[in-house]
């Protein structure tokens, strides 16, 4: 009988073998359908209030839209998903009690375009935590306990419009995050509300587009009070941009420990905000942005005349650009005035007009003509220092050559020679150096006297027949005389 | 004492309805900012699981996201927002106790994209509910007790992407939503599965483009279970729908209150699903559409011997028209073959295989060779018979003419006298009439004779000198034989 019994504990073995093959075939193929803490629609798994302590193990690959919501999730590791979910489009986490994720846990998910984190426990966001997710579009991290934003947290989330960052514990505004050409080109909503925000970099939120200011929502943080961040309010409140204008009286700062409104600082006496006008001078080239509060906008700008402006007109001197801004050639007085951008988008149109003043002057020139007038008298004043040395510092040279030519050109008074032994006075000297000071003389010269330094016509050189130190007599007495009368300063 | 009473009466009423005018305006304040329940983090509005038993009645109005699930909303008034959230694009209210909605609720909210009314306790959908929702994308309904829906809810829903119905109670397959062309034009996911429907309008369903196929899911439903149910849904596998796709297992039907499979029905014997060519006729003209199960792909077609198909090819048979649909203008023999569409896709691509047969003979030409002989045979006997009729049932008119006229024209013989004594034939009557005659003899001539009834050249026709009816010698006897010559079949 012990090898019947042995054959029976044999078969026993094999089918109990064979049952437990077929429950694992049945847990694999159950892997595709909806787990038993979900209520699942077609690709939508909503399994919120669940007081679930993780992720349900086996997620359909199908899966476009997950509600996590309302459970006990505290950690969200690499591996909370075995399948690749490469259809899911949205990820809700929100009131749960999360304070870890994975700098890999959005591995899986890398098509997902909405990302809810809100209300948990979160204090850092580690660098890349999110740069998986290029396709996302809108991150909610609102209410948690987040301290500081990481310089590459949101790197490569080349798509992303909307993150809200509001009721955390974050006192450094991440600029980079907002300027233009940065790391969120699409980046148009930034809640930083509720934080604790105490300085801004208000020039550079001032410099950003009125299509990022309209969604950077500062509202409900101590903010220092002073009057450049009252400025920068009003400013955003007379362009009734969605961020000022949408809490208004949430706006506040802090002073001497009390929190005020931003736009009841009286105790500040700062001065009213005022839309000032663009200046330009005659012949300026000038660009004037249609700065609206949305992005996209199709922008007409219409002259002072009441004239639409073309995109591209021979001989004119104001054109539109592409992007829509005005461009302006060479600027005329006669192009002072209001220009008016209407500009036409998906949600609202708008309506933007701008001062431009044109001075009747070209601020270019005028430089110039500052240049000119400085380096002739600082020339001038050199000139006379020289000579005074030459005069009174050179006694020994003068008696010198005194001595060593008594006779030659007897004829040459006194003052001719005494101006024309400048040591560079020599025409043999090289053409250049002579232009060189031509040029001054001449332009000291009276009209009709000669040409930019070129001899009076009537001098006439021997230049060929006179070698060695004997040029001093080709100096032109006129020409001196021209230097004095030209510096009225000195004279 | 009684007038200081009276006075402090009058003060302190004063008093009460300052502070009462007071707290108006506080109240009217806090319209603005946020309701107590709720977490507002700028633009959104999250109260959910507050067990709020009506929605909070202050709402800033510009909240964007208002999520009031997991509440216990029982009623949906008219009125549950007194000031219209015209930003608002998400509504959340899943997770309460719905089980009414005023067929004006939605009007506040004109251009909400999102709305999501799952789990809740609705039974019925109105007419026009939903029909102020013009920018409504996606809408969840699915976990409610619907029993059905009414062919009116979803009207002027022209953004419709996505409906959800899935785990409710209906029984009527709502065709009238993903007719192409129709409600819904948009509509990409229709998710009807675990409801009650025992019938399918199978060869509608059929008909319908795979974009549509591939959204609509129908899994766990009691259908009814044949071959036509299994024929459709292994068309639906063989195409990767994955409405079919994600779903195999749960696709199931009834047969004798019995749970089958649909793809396991062995008792029914049904035949394979086998993918059909498409069948043509030598000059036949074809639209092969390339069904791809993703809208505004761009489709390329490639021919059996491996060429490209153009768009606007002059002298080609074969071109692809505006739609991507191949476009056979008069089918050769040498155009069967497999033709391969290659669709590219944003999520995806899609290679689809086409095979033409072309049969060696026209179907249309056959159809006219037989009109032609039919009309030809008709023709001849009719012809025929107006002959006899006039050969023997007209002798009292001959004999009365006989009578009339005895002696004139002596020369003319019998037979010509005959054929000429048609009432109508005089030629002074109206040219009409005699063209009439005329074109009618010579139809009946052989070719050679004479042309569409003109007479032979070889007839000197004394026309001018003739008056009267002694025209009746016109007529050719020859071309009453011509009548008979000409129909072979009789002859």
């Amino acid at each position: 009988m012990q090898p019947q019994r042995d054959l029976r504990g044999l078969w026993l073995l094999l089918l109990s073998s064979l049952l437990l093959l077929f429950e694992v075939a049945r847990a694999g193929r159950s892997m595709v359908s909806c787990p038993a803490a979900c209520l699942c629609a077609s690709n939508i798994l909503s399994c919120s209030k669940q007081q679930l302590p993780s992720v349900p193990h086996s997620l359909p690959s199908y899966t476009a839209l997950l509600d996590l919501s309302h459970n006990n999730l505290s950690r969200l590791r690499a591996e909370w998903t075995p399948t690749r979910l490469t259809r899911l489009h949205s990820l809700l986490l929100s009131h749960n009690h999360l304070n870890f994720i994975s700098s890999e846990a959005f591995s899986p998910v890398p098509n997902l375009r909405y990302l809810d984190l809100s209300s948990n426990q979160l204090r850092t966001l580690d660098e890349f935590l999110f740069s998986e997710l290029q396709a996302l579009e809108v991150l909610l991290l609102y209410n948690n306990h987040i301290m500081a934003v990481d310089r590459c947290a949101f790197d490569d989330l080349a798509q992303l419009q909307k993150l809200y960052l509001s009721q955390n514990q974050i006192s450094r505004f991440p600029l980079e995050l907002v300027k233009e050409g940065a790391k969120l080109p699409k980046l148009t909503l930034l809640d930083l509300s509720s934080n604790k925000l105490k300085n801004l970099p208000l020039p550079d939120l001032q410099k950003l587009p009125a299509w990022i200011k309209n969604g950077l929502y500062l509202h409900n943080n101590p903010l220092h009070c002073d009057c450049e961040l009252y400025q920068l309010f009003s400013h955003w409140q007379y362009r009734q941009l969605s961020s000022v204008m949408d809490f208004q009286e949430d706006l506040c700062c802090m002073s001497s420990k009390k929190l005020h409104n931003v736009f009841n600082l009286s105790f500040l006496n700062c001065s009213e905000y005022k839309e000032r006008a663009w200046e330009a001078h005659l012949g300026d080239t000038l660009t004037i942005k249609c700065d609206t509060k949305q992005q996209g906008m199709t922008k007409v700008w219409v002259t002072p005349s009441n004239e639409r402006v073309l995109r591209e007109v021979a001989n004119s001197t104001v054109t539109v650009s592409k992007d829509g801004s005005l461009h302006f050639q060479r600027v005329q007085v006669e192009d002072g005035g209001v220009y008016t951008c209407y500009a036409m988008g998906e949600a609202f149109n708008e309506t933007l007009s701008v001062e431009l003043k044109v001075y009747n002057f070209t601020l270019h020139g005028h430089h110039d003509t500052l240049n000119t007038a400085y380096t002739t008298l600082v020339g001038c004043i050199l000139s006379v220092v020289l000579v005074l040395i030459y005069l009174y510092l050179t006694p020994c040279r003068c008696w010198c050559r005194g001595v060593e030519k008594p006779s030659s050109h007897q004829g040459d008074s006194l003052s001719s020679s005494m101006l024309s032994t400048t040591p560079n006075h020599d025409p043999m000297a090289g053409g250049d150096k002579d232009d060189g000071f031509d040029r001054r003389v001449a332009f000291l010269e009276p009209a009709g006297s000669g040409q930019n330094g070129k001899l009076k016509p009537g001098n006439t050189l021997p230049v060929p027949e006179v070698t060695g130190k004997g040029q001093r007599r080709m100096s032109d007495p006129e020409s001196v005389s021209s230097v004095f009368s030209d510096t009225p300063i000195v004279v």
